[in-house]
């Protein structure tokens, strides 16, 4: 195993990103010593239960003491208060870091708490289940997934590094962006689609000429893989859409104007236009099976998950 | 294994659907003959290669001449076109069936061409994978699943009690349904998911501002679930479009309403509202699994394929 690459890590939050990453931390033996804050004295003593940690405090100023790496692991609005309770503990030359979902409001709650000789480094894991809180947390959750930097300008380049260098330890793949930029891709890859599905969801929740029991039982047809991103921490998802609004908004935006047309489509039975757009989208998901994004199995390997003793139906 | 419950089957069509069919017949037992036909002669051939029949034509007269259960399985808007063609061969007490998502469209299109002494019977498998071809099909696609039969008025109780005793021993649940319930409760559990996963895909291959290939790195963040349905066959889908329209419609009026007063809380920072909606919806998912339609692994288990020697991650 390499050497630490730090002598302490302090996690404040405990969830399911920071769960995961002080499992990874203790299987890499990435730090020599990782100290763990969350507001909630229960979550705080399950992570203890857990043994994710070496110490523990509901006071983030008490786990960032010292340390030498930060990583701020809770929802978006929450970054702000956490940068200020951190500030007046931090050593000099310390790294300081998030994996927040939204940038730009990050930078604008946190830079301004924190104090000029620390290097702080806005990050963002692509990484995540639908699942919450620290018993949710697994050491692969970083594994090949990407971890995109939005460094503020005059970044010290070997700050960057280092942390760059965590979270290859982590299994990462590391990227560097613009912070509006970040906002705007992430805006179509993730927030867009966790909307989308919350309201969809949503809709069928609320029909009365088919019953809930029926969009349960049914569900396999198509339904059930909305749901997946519709269970999704609500608190972290209310704050991601209260700090990327603009950004979501547009794609909003364009989704609706997209949909009216693919509606109108419907109504005047112009199958040549449902057509294209249905070969179209097909091709997106093969170029996602070979980035490696994506397992290659039919039905997200539901079949091999259900009957694990068989083997994978035909890719066909 | 069970005496066969029928001397011949025809298959009309072996995609995904019926070469599933195929092989479950096989397995089981089900039938002494299996009379395969479809359109395409390349088609045909690649089921021969496969071995999925006891017989091939292209043809579906050929196939359904002195069958005891026809089974025609292709996109909706063909449904008509092989009733007539099938018609002058089908023997008399024979059951006719089919597979289609929309039932109202294909019981117009097919009872009118259908003689008076079969038994035509209307059925669903609410089974599938986003993948399409005699390949695809594996014997275990309807095990748990649900068929669901739309009889006409003075159906025959004993041949709907046979082909219940088939699909059941194919696998799947059995429920009946009026035509247009089904219809209803299809386009949302099944078409409007279908119809909104096309679009966002459609969407975010449109951006300029963000590339395509930060869409398909970036992915695993939420968009590549959607991607799954749309990688769907189009044609059929095409027709589901064409041949379910009033009930799509409606369900996508809804939809938007309901987008519409989501995007309204964002753009004025509703975030009560907001994590309302998102709380409601994070309970479905656990009656879906508790219905036993759908895995309970976190990520539909994508960590267990990507890492079989591993188990699973917590269930949090």
């Amino acid at each position: 195993m390499a050497e630490p690459l730090f002598d302490r890590i302090a996690l404040i939050g405990i969830g399911l990103i920071g769960s995961s990453l002080a499992r990874v931390v203790r299987r890499e033996g990435i730090a020599r010593h990782v100290a763990i804050s969350t507001r909630s004295a229960a979550t705080l003593e399950r992570a203890e239960e857990l043994g994710l940690g070496d110490s523990y405090s509901t006071d983030p100023a008490v786990a960032a003491r010292d340390a030498d790496l930060v990583v701020v692991s809770v929802p978006v609005g929450a970054s702000g208060e956490v940068a200020e309770a951190i500030a007046p503990a931090l050593k000099a030359g310390a790294i300081v870091t998030d994996v927040g979902s939204t940038k730009g409001s990050v930078i604008a709650q946190m830079r301004p708490k924190l104090p000029a000789n620390v290097h702080f480094i806005p990050g963002h894991p692509l990484a995540g289940t639908e699942k919450s809180g620290p018993d949710a947390g697994f050491a692969e959750l970083f594994e090949n997934r990407w971890c995109v930097f939005t460094p503020l300008p005059g970044t010290d380049p070997d700050a960057l590094e280092k942390l760059s260098e965590f979270w290859r330890r982590c299994g990462s793949n590391v990227d560097t962006m613009d912070p509006d930029h970040h906002d705007m891709v992430l805006a179509i890859v993730s927030h867009l689609p966790h909307i989308i599905a919350y309201n969809i969801v949503g809709t069928a929740d609320d029909l009365q000429t088919v019953t809930k029991s029926e969009v349960i039982k049914y569900s396999a047809s198509g339904f059930r893989d909305f749901t997946r991103l519709a269970a999704s921490d609500p608190t972290m998802w209310r704050d991601v859409c209260l700090h990327n609004k603009d950004a979501i908004l547009e794609m909003l935006a364009r989704f609706s104007e997209d949909l009216a047309s693919l509606q109108r489509a419907i109504r005047w039975g112009d199958g040549e236009k449902l057509f294209d757009l249905f070969t179209r989208t097909r091709a997106i998901r093969r170029s996602i099976i070979e980035a490696g994004q994506e397992v290659d199995v039919p039905d997200f390997g539901r079949q091999v998950l259900a009957h694990p003793e068989k083997s994978a139906p035909p890719k066909g």
